[in-house]
C-alpha cells in the first residue's frame, strides 16, 4: 500500500514524487514513457537547447559589432540536436537520480484508474492511499484536410527534423509557435505564421505584441486573422480577413494551434472521474469529485504550464498532509524563448481592466538601460509596462519583452505574492547596471 | 534661488535630479566632467560593455559545442573599445536628455560647498534651499614603490588600454580586480590576481568564493594573503603567507584594491562639514550635521553601488519633500559582472552568524536547472546558496555565482523587504525552466 500513486512523471508528477519522498511519503510514479514528461523531452528542455543553439549562432553572426570577428558563421544541425539529445538523456538521468534519492518507485508502462485508490499497470494492481492524475497534454491536430502529410509536423515531430528546411509555415501563434518561428528564422529559414485570432500569444500586452511581431519584420510573416483551410501538398491555402484565398508553399508546415488534455484510454470514464474535453475538473487544492483523487497539471486544463504543474502537484501534496494551501493563478509567471524573449507576470493591462480595475500603467523601453545598451546594440528592441490599480495603488501586472526577460521576471511574482503597492517597489533597490532595472525605473514615472 | 543644489552628477546625483524635476522641484545639477560619474563613463558601464565584447568571442569559441561552427576568432581591441565609446557617448547624452525634459538646470565646472544653502561655481554663487554632495570617491592608490610608473593602472587607465597586454598582474581581489581579470583573462591574457586577505570578494560566500576561484582554474592565478611590497619596473614584488618572497612580471598593473571619497578642495571643512577619510557623516536620511545639506553616494562611505547612491538620492529627496522614508542596507543586492557572474542579496551565512542569528543555509548547483544546463553545458560552474532564520523562518539571504545572476538577484530584495519567510517563498512560483527556479528549488532542500 502506497501513500501516494502518481500517474505521469512531467514537471507536475515527478516534483511532486520528489518533494513527497522528501517528506517520507511512500510514492510511486508510473510513467508510460520517460522521465520528464512533454517538458524534458519533447517540450521546455529540447527547444531551449535548440534556441541556445540558434542564439550562439546569431551572436557570432552579430559579434563583429562588439568587436569580435568569426570568419564564416554556419549552423549545424545535426550537432544541435546531438547536443539537444546529450541534454534530454542528462536530465532524464537527473530526474531518476532525484527519484533513487527520494525512494519513489519508478514503473513503466501505462495506467489505468480502477478507483479511488487502485491503479493498474499491465498485470498489477497497485493500492495507494491518494492516487495523483498528471497524465499532461497533447498537441491538438485540427481536421484540416491534408494535414495528416508526413511534413505537416507538431512540436513533437519537427523537434527530430533532420535537414533544415528552406521554408516553414507555422498554423498558430501561440507560445509554441512563435518559439519555432522564432529559431527558424534566426538560421535564415522563410517563415510564415498564419493565425486565427488578431494578435499572437493571447495573454500578452497587445502593444507589446504588435512591438515584437515589428521587431521580427523581414525574418517571419505574421499573418493574423486568417483561417487555414486545406494543406494540398506543400501549399497552405488560408483565408485572409478579408475573405480573399490564399497559399503559401513550405517545405515543413508546424501544426501549433493548441494543445489538448490527456484522458483517453486511463479507465477515467468507467471509474467515474467528473471530466470534460478542456480536462479534469478540480477545486482549488487539486482534489477531483472522487475522495483521495486529485488531478495536476495540463490535464486539468487550468494552466498549461511546466511551473503550474509543480505548483499544483505541491498544493495537493500540502492538502494529503493536511498543510493549508491554495492554487493561486494571480501571479503565475510565463515567458517565450523566442529571440527577443517575452515574459509576464499578473495582469495585462487588458485583463486588468476586464477585471474591473481602475487602470493606470507605465512603459519604458529597455534601452533604458545601459546594459541592455551595451548587450544590445542601439536597436535593440524591447520594453517593460507596469500595471497597476490607481485606486489603491496595488501592483496588478509586469510584462515585458527583450533581452533575456524570461530570467527576470520571477521577481514580480514576488512582488505580487507580497500585494506590494508601487510606492513599496519605488524603496526596493535594484542592481545596477541590469536590464532589470527598467522595472523599477517604469515605476517612477507614474 | 533653487530648491535643490546637488553637487555631482553620477547615478546618485542625476538620478535625483530627474526624480526631483519629475516632482516638479528647480534642481541645479553641477558636473566637473561628465554627466554619468564614474559609474558611466569610466565604471560599470564600459567595464559592462567590454565584457559584453569579451562574452561574444567566449561564445564564438564555444559555439562548436553547440553546433555553429566559425572561422578563426579574434578579438579586435580598438573595435570594442570604438564600441564601449559609443555606448558611452549614447547614454551620456541620454541623461542630457533626462535633464532637458525635467527641467533641470546642468553647469559644468568645479564647485566649492559655501555653507547650508550656498554653491559656488567658479565666479558665480548659486543659492538653493538644499544642497545635496553626490560627489563620488576615486581609486585608491597605495603608497608602493613604482606605482607611479605608467603602466600601473586603475581601472580608469586601463579602460582606454590601446595594445592587449600579454600578462596582467591585479593588485586587489575586489570587485573590480575580479572584473577585469575574467575580462583579460578570457581573452587570452596570462593574469595573477595578488589579494592581501585570506579570499577574495570580501561580502561573497566563502565556499562560492572557493568555488568561484575553482572554475576560473587556468586561466586566472589567484595568489590570497599575499601582500605587494613594491614595482619594479614590471616586476610585482610580494610576501606570500609563508613570508616567502616572490615576484611576478607582467605588461600591465592593475591597482584595485579600493576606492576612497571625494572630499578634497571643495571647501568642506571650511563649510564646518562632518567627514572623515571614510566619507562624509549622514544619518538615516542622508542629512550631514549641517542643515540642509545632505550627502548620498560614494561620498558617504556607506555602500559604493551605484544603485546604493541612486536610492540614497531618493531618501534625500523624500526627506526634503516630507515623505518619511530611510536608507536600508538589509536588502541591497550586487553584482560581480565576471564570466561567471557573481551575484547577492541579504545576509551570507558568516554574516547572519555574527549578527546573532541561528542560521540554515541550503545549497544547490546550477546545473539543477534544464536551461543552465542547456546554455553552459555539463561542467558550467554554479550554485545557490539560501541563508535563513531557523528560529523564525525569514529569508535572511541568497547567494549565487554562475550564469547570467546579475539579472535574477533582484527579486531577492523584494523577498527580503516583504520580510518573506522560506515558506512563502515556496508557495511563489517560479518560471520553468529558468535558472532563476533553482533559488526555488534550493529552498525545497530545507
Amino acid at each position: 500500500m502506497y501513500d501516494i500513486i502518481i500517474i505521469g512523471a512531467g514537471p507536475g508528477g515527478y516534483e511532486m514524487a520528489e518533494r513527497a519522498g522528501h517528506k517520507g511519503q511512500k510514492v510511486l510514479l508510473i510513467e508510460k514513457q520517460h522521465l520528464g514528461g512533454v517538458c524534458l523531452n519533447w517540450g521546455c528542455i529540447p527547444t531551449k537547447t535548440l534556441l541556445n543553439s540558434a542564439k550562439h549562432y546569431v551572436h557570432a553572426k552579430e559579434a563583429p559589432e562588439f568587436g569580435v570577428t568569426t570568419g564564416d558563421v554556419s549552423f549545424d544541425l545535426s550537432k544541435a540536436m546531438a547536443w539537444k539529445q546529450e541534454v534530454i538523456e542528462t536530465l532524464r538521468g537527473g530526474v531518476a537520480a532525484m527519484m533513487k534519492r527520494s525512494k519513489v518507485d519508478v514503473v513503466f508502462g501505462e495506467a489505468t484508474l480502477l478507483g479511488s485508490r487502485r491503479v493498474q499497470v499491465e498485470e498489477t494492481v497497485y493500492e495507494g492511499e491518494n492516487v495523483v492524475i498528471a497524465t499532461g497534454g497533447s498537441p491538438f491536430v485540427p481536421p484540416i484536410p491534408g494535414a495528416d502529410q508526413p511534413h505537416v509536423m507538431t512540436s513533437k515531430e519537427i523537434l527530430s527534423v533532420e535537414t533544415m528546411p528552406t521554408s516553414l509555415v507555422v498554423i498558430g501563434g501561440g507560445v509554441i509557435g512563435v518559439e519555432f518561428a522564432s529559431f527558424f528564422s534566426s538560421l535564415g529559414v522563410t517563415v510564415d505564421v498564419i493565425e486565427m485570432l488578431d494578435e499572437i500569444i493571447p495573454f500578452m500586452d497587445d502593444q507589446q505584441a504588435a512591438a515584437f511581431r515589428k521587431a521580427l519584420k523581414g525574418k517571419v510573416d505574421f499573418n493574423l486573422g486568417c483561417r487555414v483551410t486545406a494543406i494540398e501538398g506543400h501549399d497552405v491555402k488560408y483565408t485572409t480577413p478579408a475573405g480573399e484565398e490564399k497559399s503559401i508553399n513550405a517545405d515543413i508546415v508546424l501544426m501549433s494551434v493548441g494543445r489538448a488534455p490527456n484522458l483517453k484510454d486511463m479507465g477515467f470514464e468507467a471509474a467515474g472521474l467528473d471530466f470534460d474535453r478542456r480536462g479534469i475538473k478540480t477545486d482549488d487544492q487539486q482534489r477531483t469529485n472522487l475522495p483521495n483523487v486529485y488531478a495536476i497539471g495540463d490535464v486539468t486544463g487550468k494552466s498549461q504550464l511546466a511551473h503550474s504543474a509543480t505548483r499544483m502537484g505541491e498544493v495537493a501534496l500540502n492538502t494529503i498532509l493536511g498543510k493549508q494551501d491554495r492554487f493561486r493563478t494571480n501571479a503565475i509567471p510565463w515567458a517565450v524563448y523566442s529571440m527577443p524573449e517575452i515574459a509576464g507576470c499578473g495582469m495585462t493591462e487588458a485583463e486588468a481592466k476586464a477585471a474591473g480595475h481602475t487602470v493606470e500603467t507605465a512603459s519604458l523601453p529597455l534601452i533604458m538601460s545601459g546594459r541592455f545598451l551595451a548587450e544590445n546594440g542601439k536597436r535593440g528592441p524591447g520594453s517593460v509596462k507596469v500595471v497597476k490599480d490607481a485606486d489603491t495603488d496595488v501592483l496588478l501586472g509586469v510584462h515585458m519583452f527583450g533581452g533575456i526577460c524570461s530570467e527576470i521576471i520571477w521577481g514580480v511574482a514576488a512582488m505580487i505574492e507580497a500585494e506590494l503597492r508601487v510606492t513599496d517597489v519605488q524603496e526596493i533597490i535594484f542592481p545596477h547596471p541590469t536590464v532589470g532595472e527598467v522595472i523599477r525605473s517604469a515605476m517612477f514615472q507614474f
